[in-house]
């Protein structure tokens, strides 16, 4: 079983309720990496009896830092119409509530589509970059095979800023396991923290709210399979404790998967 | 009192809940426009006596067609924080939940800022761009001192596919009011549905759900006072049934005051 497959692992232990627990594989420096919670979130409604179709839309709020070990879902369907179904949901832990999100799933019909946004070009195939090096860094970017085309993790945090916060990379679980939306929403809260990449320096931060749009339905996820998606993040505004981070994930074939947008708190 | 004001106004009603109604100067085709719908989320949060701090994100998600008149909001503190409080409301009418939202307040320090967002540049004052004609729109547009640069509504849904759905405008309110997170939110939801400057034919569109991220504290929209604000939006992907918007609210002096995504509904 895929580590990912395990993190995401819930019971279901009363209406609306399911238990789940932090993973090991996935560890942060303290506490779980948010990705793996985003993606148990979002987990509960796909499990819920009631879901309709498949998510189009969720937001993550982090509310608490999460404690290693159980954590417990409430998740219930706000609102359920023809089409769509809106969703809200918790996390909680003993001392209270750690997450709680938004969700919003849809039965998608074709229509006439078009992807505006541009895919950087010129990219290196994923075989031709070498895997960021995972030494010395917590659990979690080791269940990733992350290549940088730019913007990668410091090496040394030298205190050089940069005239931007751009990164571009190609990314996929590691080992390599299938796409579906519990790993595109993981792989939404993988890029590192945009200040780090703009001013080269140690900074305390903490996403507080992560929304991510699926552009892609299961059909197109199992399109890209086991390969690497091309993940582009950059940052439009730090100020006064806060920065956002504002992303796209493509398929290798050009298909803009995923749109995600997070704010962040930094204390500098 | 100026009708946004007015639109806004909450009676507490009991623990976590006030009562608002929506206000015919803000009437869309069918029900009202959702960026009061939006605002008055946002207001039970602000108007609740355990607020802490300013909102920095909002989240809300148009779970189904609000009817014209009274609506009931319940606003819970899911948990708050030493500098951040994070809510969950609910927007509720006879026939069940007609829009969720979550909302992260927070207490902003000081800090290294910048933005990197680029600000459209060569951009003609407000002065001397005319005022979008409001004639035979619906109630809320007229509320809206709009003025485009490029990608305005268009006045003849001539079915002349564009090359690309971005829009260019200074807008304020009208009558003139001094920026608030309320008219801000409001304000983040006033684009007009990016198809249809993209494709100037008619569809069937509804957002569903809407992301907005203040950059801005009130001191900053203090300073931009009843001024225009340079909205950027444009569309990353039209694909089975959605598509999204990606906005931008800068202040004349080129500040960032906030980041606006959002995924909506089209049939075509």
């Amino acid at each position: 079983m895929h580590p990912l497959d395990e993190a995401i692992e819930l019971q279901a232990a009363a209406p609306n309720e399911f238990k789940g627990a932090t993973h090991p594989a996935y560890a942060n420096m303290v506490g779980p990496f948010g990705g793996t919670t985003a993606a148990q979130l979002l987990q509960s409604a796909m499990l819920h009896p009631e879901r309709l179709g498949e998510p189009v839309a969720l937001t993550v709020n982090f509310a608490a830092p999460v404690a290693d070990g159980e954590i417990r879902f409430v998740a219930r369907a706000a609102r359920t119409n023809r089409s769509t179904q809106h969703w809200i949901i918790e996390a909680h832990q003993a001392e209270g509530v750690v997450a709680t999100a938004t969700a919003v799933f849809a039965v998608r019909r074709e229509t006439w589509s078009d992807v505006e946004a541009v895919m950087p070009d010129n990219v290196p195939a994923p075989e031709a970059l070498p895997r960021m090096p995972v030494k010395n860094m917590p659990a979690w970017p080791e269940r990733y095979d992350m290549r940088f085309v730019e913007g990668d993790f410091p090496a040394f945090f030298d205190e050089q800023e940069q005239t931007h916060s751009r990164s571009t990379l190609w990314v996929r679980d590691e080992p390599a396991r299938a796409l579906d939306f519990a790993s595109l929403v993981s792989i939404s809260d993988s890029f590192f923290p945009r200040i780090y990449i703009r001013r080269r320096r140690r900074a305390l931060i903490g996403t507080i709210t992560m929304t991510t749009f699926f552009h892609a339905d299961s059909t197109l996820l199992a399109q890209v399979g086991e390969r690497h998606v091309l993940g582009v993040a950059r940052a439009l505004s730090y100020r006064h404790g806060y920065f956002d981070q504002t992303g796209e994930l493509w398929s290798p074939e050009g298909q803009l998967l995923a749109s995600t947008n997070q704010l962040v708190y930094f204390k500098d």
